[in-house]
């Protein structure tokens, strides 16, 4: 039940509901308790944006993108424009960068254009201090805001993520019943992702009663250089740390571990199992091919827009969708 | 000198240099002789784009790409995008798809949103057949259009260009160099960037007295899978076709083509060289390591929006400027 709905059923046209919801004094009492009877014949209830509905809409959707050089992000651009576009939206893109005070800025941009939605790709928008997420709250108030990968319970504001949580733990324990008992995680900068993947591996370990080692939980630096990925696991292993698995919160991250193993002579995946996250091209390039989460970057987009769009329909919708993730195994683990 | 200094040195506003321009009847006609004195004392001729200066400017590039989710445009629009943001303009982006009714369709969507200019993120966007192009040429009489790796000489068409053409030929003769007398040509779909490639390499192959082969030519299915790029070699080899060396128009083929060697037992590069085309991510995850020609990107947009800054303030500037691509020597050819 939608408010194009609600206005055949009432007989009157889209905007008149419009006015309605939104209060305007330009509509007769009579019309008024007519569409009111019919939304609540129809227990239709309109979400604060079917307010905005018809007024002003520029058709036009906003994206936050922190990095479209990254590949995931890249991808998720890609989607969420084909499909904004064939739901007749077009799509502003703003690639922010990770700084708080360029994310702020662009957002302000953003709303300044006249969108009729926002779309954040990428779980470095929710900082894991509350106050610096006030900025998204602020404009979930205007227009609805859809936050990919991430969560964040506000008016307004509605999650679609994977759940990389399980996904992780899902693939730790996938070596752990291999046998490896020492799995270095690798994880990238502060963001809710990122603690939700390093919940899921504790979760792994502990669900096998294995001891938490604080030193095998390493935050990747960020590089586009794959040797520099090399010379950080050469520099835990100069540490002392042994490790017989490395899961890569990042497919790059699990390649530059494959090119690790290689340089020391291990083998893999006899001496040491890898896997990565995102099930990207460099997956399938890499020598031996490798393990990984695929995190479903497309499904995820589509079911995006699909709800935004029944969100700008004045649908009502649930505040979080979840997605799984799937273990894609090749040759960087043993198959079991 | 552009219209800013002009203003500066007839003492009056810029608004009014621009109504000069304009052939505004709203200057008086003493204004009007001082302005022109001015330009001609300077021999400053507006360019056709000048006479939107300060008009109703919505600070807005609309950027098309074909494909976001390829590697080499995804870099491309982000490099864009940071350099735009810089300058102070947003950017509208389409990710158009390969389709020519939709890339008119997209172009058309642009127009109406009212954007300052026109970037065209990839060398699809030419075709070959001129008729084709027609919706550009249109476009360009509206806003200028910067062309990036494409070349149309038409007014208000702004071609900004990687010289793919020399940049294949010196990767053909390195190979020709180092003794390599069957070298596979792979190439993409029908486009400019293409058939300048394919150029280069019949250029290498005449300046070395070689015969062109025309089995040796071959355009590489559009796929996402590396083992499709490796069935489409192992079937030209089944065919009987001979050769010593890959160069390919794209590193995820090159790519394909290292996984095809391994498997048939070639050793790389003593039997077989193989060259890429990008210097993408993908170069450093293969093994060995991608000898690949770099087309300089990030060079390549920063020069696009540098000289669309300089149109937009009614500057004059080349129809086309064309930057050098470099050859990256890694692991999969022999380093003279």
């Amino acid at each position: 039940m939608n408010i194009y709905d609600i206005s055949e059923k009432a007989g009157v046209s889209i905007a008149t509901v419009s006015r309605v919801i939104n209060g305007s004094e330009n509509v007769s009492e009579k019309t008024r308790q007519k569409v009111i009877a019919v939304m609540k014949e129809n227990k239709y209830t309109p979400n604060a944006f079917a307010r905005g509905l018809m007024l002003n809409t520029m058709h036009t959707i906003g994206i936050m993108c922190s990095d479209s050089s990254d590949a995931y992000l890249a991808n998720a651009v890609y989607h969420l424009e084909k499909e904004l576009r064939s739901n007749g939206y077009d799509s502003i893109l703003c690639c922010t960068g990770y700084e708080l005070e360029n994310k702020q800025k662009y957002l302000k941009l953003l709303s300044s254009k006249r969108v009729d939605a926002l779309i954040l790709a990428g779980s470095s928008f929710l900082d894991l201090k509350s106050s610096n997420n006030a900025y998204i709250v602020k404009a979930a108030k205007q227009v609805p805001v859809m936050l990919m990968n991430a969560c964040l319970n506000k008016p307004g504001i509605y999650n679609i993520v994977c759940d990389d949580c399980k996904a992780v733990e899902e693939a730790a324990e996938y070596l752990i019943e291999d046998g490896r008992e020492r799995i270095l995680f690798l994880y990238q900068a502060r963001s809710y992702s990122a603690k939700e993947k390093q919940e899921g591996y504790r979760n792994a370990l502990k669900k096998h009663h294995l001891p938490v080692d604080k030193a095998l939980i390493r935050q990747c630096p960020k590089t586009k250089q794959l040797d520099q990925v090399e010379a950080f696991l050469e520099e835990i292993s100069q540490e002392g740390v042994q490790f017989d698995a490395v899961l890569a919160s990042e497919d790059f991250w699990a390649v530059g571990a494959v090119k690790y193993a290689r340089h020391r002579g291990l083998s893999i995946p006899e001496d040491i199992s890898i896997i990565g996250f995102n099930n990207s091209q460099l997956a399938q390039c890499c020598e031996p091919e490798l393990t990984t989460i695929d995190n479903k970057v497309e499904l995820l987009c589509k079911t995006t827009v699909h709800l935004l769009m029944q969100v700008l329909e004045g649908q009502e919708i649930p505040q979080s969708t979840t997605l799984q993730a799937e273990l894609v195994k090749r040759k960087t683990t043993s198959i079991t």
